[in-house]
């Protein structure tokens, strides 16, 4: 937390720090969630704290040491790769045996009761069997580790950006995390595998890293050169590439992913090493499963999801077409826009009623129910018979009512995991499914979707967006085909198919770059990366005019203080004079114990970052600057009484180490828990070997454009706003730049509030 | 420049600044060069100086006003995709013309002689067509634009890294380039016309993004806002990575070597408008050279380089292969090492004897008639007869002393583009050659190729080594499968070729991420990725063991003051205090003319940024930093007399706006140009308005790798380094920062020279 004491705000609306509103919650109109910056999230610390210690241990290490630490990263990347390959292997075989067990058993049950009718018991087994998995899920999560709900990737992207999310990347969330995707999966829910593989792998880069768990208290006693937030940070980096690397078989999409939400600084070799990552990520879930599918060495399931191969002959298109393509990413946009909105007022009217765990798990299974419901409702109801292919790709096809030799096409749709509707879609020949069939599926899988994504479970919304999409695409492609009546190049819906699956899922998540490469990855084929780009970009521009991306809603929605690239454009108005916060609660360079445990204490404010000053007055003169230091760096010295008094019977303590705080990080104990004696609060500490001496600081007429892109290209923490004296005056933190926002009326101000 | 006057060399070899070597030339032993920065080579000023009328235009400047000039930089990025795939085009055209004429007319010459002997003749024809092609093309290059000589790329990595490099993105300089390239490929020389694409990508950008031209003194009077180092560099990114994209086919490697090159800050709306140029460059491409082709709308030429279609069979590889590509990716390391040692020495020799114009233009020609000769030599002697196929791909497919319906094949490596070569080692099926044919042609084409980069043409080196590594890949592959005498998987020797081609392309020019991705779009196929980047890591580990990359060498060897990514590993035991120049030349905020005058007409010094200060006296007491102005701001104000005595009589001045600092902008006049009366030298000058006020700053006792994160991650020049009362003790520039790199034996500091 910052030191905000007194807010001097620009817009004339006076100190808003009064109002404690709840998070989330009891707002009184749903719109105000949107206007609030949580006062709980506390930032990384990107930055070095250099100080003595620490440039001791750098000055010690030779060039070996440093060739070492560099070995050290490449192995940190390649475990993470390795693990998070492994994790998703198992996800795959896990979701493909249970959802195996559940397809051969209901179909069975169909294809008894087809004959004699009675066909309800078979939605009734189907019904029952889906919220029994997704119950299990839902119970998971709810009671065991909330944060392990939803596709993680705003999390990542929040933990990214710089701030720290509480228990997002421990051990205990990733275990749920795994577990509750698996069950969702089989459990037939619209969601998909891929989104949550992106949170497992950060959580397994975070826990490599730190050679140790403190969940399972077990110290490995490695790698505690990289115990601090700048490091682990660059690993999580890494660790989420190689999620998105298993997820899509897109090692590069993967880099381009990890760079477009978290990079502030490019870096050559982090960036090799995060490609490193994906790449070994990529191959091991590749290897695993050609093992399990009894091929070894046959190296072609690079991620979970497989679109398939694109033959060069319908892989081509003509400019003709382009047109058509932007028409496909306008709809998109429009759709994913839709479905944004109808998502972010069920997430409010969940939040208000729907908050507590044993509702969540019924409203999770209700949903796995109405999802069996309509799924057997509409394969039921539709009659659109098909004739069995030769090669059979279809696993559970399903013949209902259909006359012998031919399947039901919905069912190909609904009865399938998602991943494989997804490849039907894509691949199956002209003429596999009517119009009808896809206009209804469309309809009920938007819907469905929409319902299930923000459920207390873990699932993502890659896989449902990108089905959605495949459907209206192969639609508008035989309408198109209709329309012209000739069977030219037109008439291969499959590439209108992943065209419309690119449209909707770039109108719904709005990434950019990355999601491109991601796409043309998984496809195989880097023909398709100009009609994807202008789909996507399309789609953007669209959507963006109604309403943020799914995950940038869900961020707003947690009032997270999230910083984007740039300040908004009109805000060269605005100075650090006006944006800090001010006064600053500063220390003398040796100071009183007793001041310091009060300010710690001090739960109204809650400061985490203390400029050292050469001499504060008790009256307003401010003191020069001359370093700073962290809430966690005084809780160490606190809690190993490092007091000048005490140093002078030296023989009797030994000298605090960087290894003291790399023990403690991350979990610093509240100061609560440090018991100081009236004595002691009488002591002084001398914090000069333990503060930042060189803290980046400003002058207070800096525009906020400039302190903005000085705060986020270093990824700061702190920054101290300083007089022409060097005289502390005020303190930029990340609240104070994520307040100020470009808003329908010119810039706007968000309120702070605390839960 | 920076303020330089004494610098505190924490090496202990006290002032270097004495020594004036002549740049390149003249140096007592090789190996001095080495140990030498430029003075010369002044940085970009990618920060911006946001004086008061900066802010007052932001200010003025409506949401409605940002938006326009946000479109703007898409409409100019879209139009430097275009501009620069129609180079691409045209370079291509031209060349397969020019080639064309030579091939048919000596190929009927030698069909003529072989029968009747006499093919001495013919050898004659080819040398002297060879080097007509390339005198043509080495004296534009000579004698009208020397810079246009190479690939362009060290000048693009040195821009793209913050120096500014004369000449190096004038339109002249384009014109030469695209003339010479043309005439070099033409004219048989080992060499690529890809690398010359990504300097032209970037003159085009740096010419559009201006709205004017100062070669052709034309100014359109649009895009005025953007002419600043700040939003030219931007723009010039884009123009590179539009280069990389028409030259591989590969939008998204070009974007990735922009960043890796480029970027300091990575900024998701500038990436993904340099995607949108990449894009519409390709593409471009693609479209005009299918209706050259006369196949309009048939999109299969996305580069200037086509490695194929590697079909569904052959793209696999075994996971015991993996072994031997390492083994590949090492050998390619040890080449490219040989290669640039080679290089190196070679460009040295060349620096020191063959310096003038006449000699270049000669050795160029002499190197073209040897590269006939070699090339005629290796098919006469060869007899490495092969059938013709049926599908006669090959073009100018020589029978010479081979029976009827056979082809020489040591023709088809050097009777051909380069381009094709390659694309038939690639392709061509297994015992097109035979393994002496490979190993000769290898050697022959390795030395060739050594000697001709850094020739006075303007050439690339890409194509060259990727057919080198392609020779001996196919002879790795063909030995592989001979020695394991089975006709497996093994036996594709296409595959063989294409990892060697990676290898030996990686083990010279040393690039990582991006040359991976470039290699993968090329092929059109992700299968290949993790093999790929596999080999490109090896070699470049290997590779890094004996000499820096090609490029690098010769940046070196130019002695640009080149910033790397990280301050070197050992350098915390250096401050800002040891790094920093000192004393600085300050100037009061009312400044006296004659003073302003005296300083910048100080040839010795030839400083370009200059800190304010409240109050200097004439003693050694340092003044408090007010502001930081630069040379080519004071220019401006003395150009148009804004002094203080002319403001009271304000009706006969106007006020000075930016625009008239834009009008300047980018070649500013010398001092020498102004005239400044004895009277007029009298009168002060209040820097206030056009100042800098917010410098960044930084304490005396901050250690170099945060002085150095700092500046690289915002693109600094200045750093003004202030003591504790905020008064200016030093500057560092880009200059103090490059002096020190990681020799063998530690931290080494370069000297500085100046030419």
């Amino acid at each position: 937390m910052a030191n905000i004491s007194k807010k001097v705000s620009w817009s004339g609306r006076g100190d808003d720090r009064g109002e404690r509103t709840p998070l989330l919650n009891g707002a009184e109109d749903g719109k105000y969630n949107r206007h609030v910056l949580n006062f709980v999230f506390q930032s990384l610390d990107y930055d070095n704290s250099e100080n003595q210690l620490f440039l001791e241990e750098e000055r010690r290490m030779s060039h070996m040491g440093f060739r070492c630490l560099e070995t050290r990263r490449w192995v940190i990347c390649g475990l993470i790769g390795f693990l998070t390959g492994l994790i998703a292997c198992l996800i795959d075989i896990a979701v493909e045996k249970l959802a195996g067990y559940k397809y051969s058993a209901v179909k069975q049950n169909i294809e008894k009761f087809t004959e004699f009718g009675g066909l309800s018991i078979s939605l009734i087994l189907w019904a029952v069997l889906n919220s029994a998995f997704v119950m299990v899920g839902a119970i998971a999560v709810a009671f065991f580790e909330p944060f392990a709900a939803g596709s993680g990737i705003p999390q990542i992207k929040c933990y990214l950006n710089g701030v720290k999310i509480p228990r997002v990347v421990r051990l205990k969330t990733l275990a749920i995390k795994v577990f509750g995707v698996i069950c969702s999966v089989a459990g037939g829910l619209a969601v998909g595998k891929e989104g949550p593989m992106i949170h497992s792998g950060a959580v397994v880069a975070a826990g490599v890293s730190q050679g140790r768990s403190t969940s399972l208290k077990k110290d490995f006693k490695i790698f505690e050169y990289f115990r601090r937030d700048t490091e682990k940070r660059d690993f999580v980096s890494a660790g989420a590439a190689a999620g998105v690397s298993a997820a899509f078989g897109a090692p590069v999409g993967g880099v381009l992913f990890s760079l477009e939400e978290g990079a502030s600084f490019w870096n050559q070799m982090l960036t090799w090493r995060i490609f490193f990552a994906s790449m070994i990520s990529t191959f091991t879930l590749n290897f695993f499963l050609s093992i399990y599918h009894g091929k070894p060495g046959e190296l072609s399931s690079p991620g979970l999801i497989n679109f398939g191969r694109f033959d060069s002959d319908s892989v081509q298109y003509n400019l003709y077409e382009i047109p058509l393509f932007i028409i496909m990413g306008a709809l998109g946009g429009v759709l994913g826009a839709l479905f944004n909105v109808i998502n972010y007022w069920l997430t409010i009217f969940r939040i208000r009623y729907i908050h507590r765990p044993c509702l969540q798990v019924m409203e999770a299974m209700l949903v796995a129910a109405v999802t069996a419901t309509v799924s057997f409702a509409m394969i039921y109801f539709s009659n659109d018979c098909q004739p069995l292919g030769q090669d059979n790709t279809e696993e559970y096809s399903l013949q209902l009512f259909c006359a012998d030799g031919e399947y039901n096409s919905m069912a190909t749709a609904f009865f399938n995991t998602p991943e494989r509707s997804v490849r039907s879609l894509f691949h199956n020949p002209p003429g596999s499914y009517n119009p009808l069939t896809l206009g209804v599926f469309t309809l009920a899988y938007f819907v469905l979707a929409v319902w299930t994504y923000g459920l207390t479970v873990s699932a993502g919304v890659f896989i449902p967006s990108l089905l959605i999409g495949a459907a209206w695409g192969r639609l508008f492609g035989i309408l198109l085909s209709t329309i012209t009546s000739s069977q030219s190049i037109w008439a291969d819906p499959g590439k209108y198919a992943l065209i419309g699956a690119a449209a909707q899922l770039g109108g719904i998540v709005r990434m950019t770059l990355s999601l491109t490469v991601i796409l043309v990855e998984a496809t195989g084929s880097v023909t398709y990366g100009f009609p994807i780009m202008l789909v996507l970009m399309t789609a953007k521009i669209v959507g963006d005019y109604f309403i943020e991306g799914l995950y940038d809603v869900h961020i707003k929605l947690q009032s997270v203080p999230f910083l984007h690239w740039e300040a908004p454009p009109t805000s060269h108005w605005l100075t650090a004079r006006e944006v800090m916060s001010s006064p600053v609660t500063c220390f003398n360079r040796v100071e009183k114990v007793g001041r310091i445990v009060d300010v710690l204490s001090n739960t109204s404010t809650n400061h985490n970052g203390f400029p050292v000053v050469a001499h504060t007055t008790e009256n307003d003169e401010p003191g020069k600057i001359c370093g700073l230091i962290l809430r966690s760096q005084l809780i160490v010295l606190l809690k190993h009484k490092v007091f000048v008094e005490r140093a002078s019977s030296r023989l009797s303590h030994r000298k605090l180490q960087l290894k003291d705080f790399r023990d403690a990080y991350p979990r610093f104990p509240p100061i609560q828990s440090i018991h100081v004696s009236q004595d002691e609060r009488e002591c002084m500490m001398d914090l000069t070997e333990f503060m930042n001496p060189t803290p980046y600081t400003v002058p207070q007429e800096t525009s906020l454009p400039r302190v903005f892109k000085l705060f986020r290209a270093l990824g700061l923490r702190h920054l101290v706003v300083v007089d022409n004296e060097n005289r502390v005056v005020g303190l930029v933190t990340r609240k104070d730049l994520a307040r100020y926002h470009l808003g329908k009326d010119g810039l706007e101000e968000l309120h702070l509030a605390q839960t």
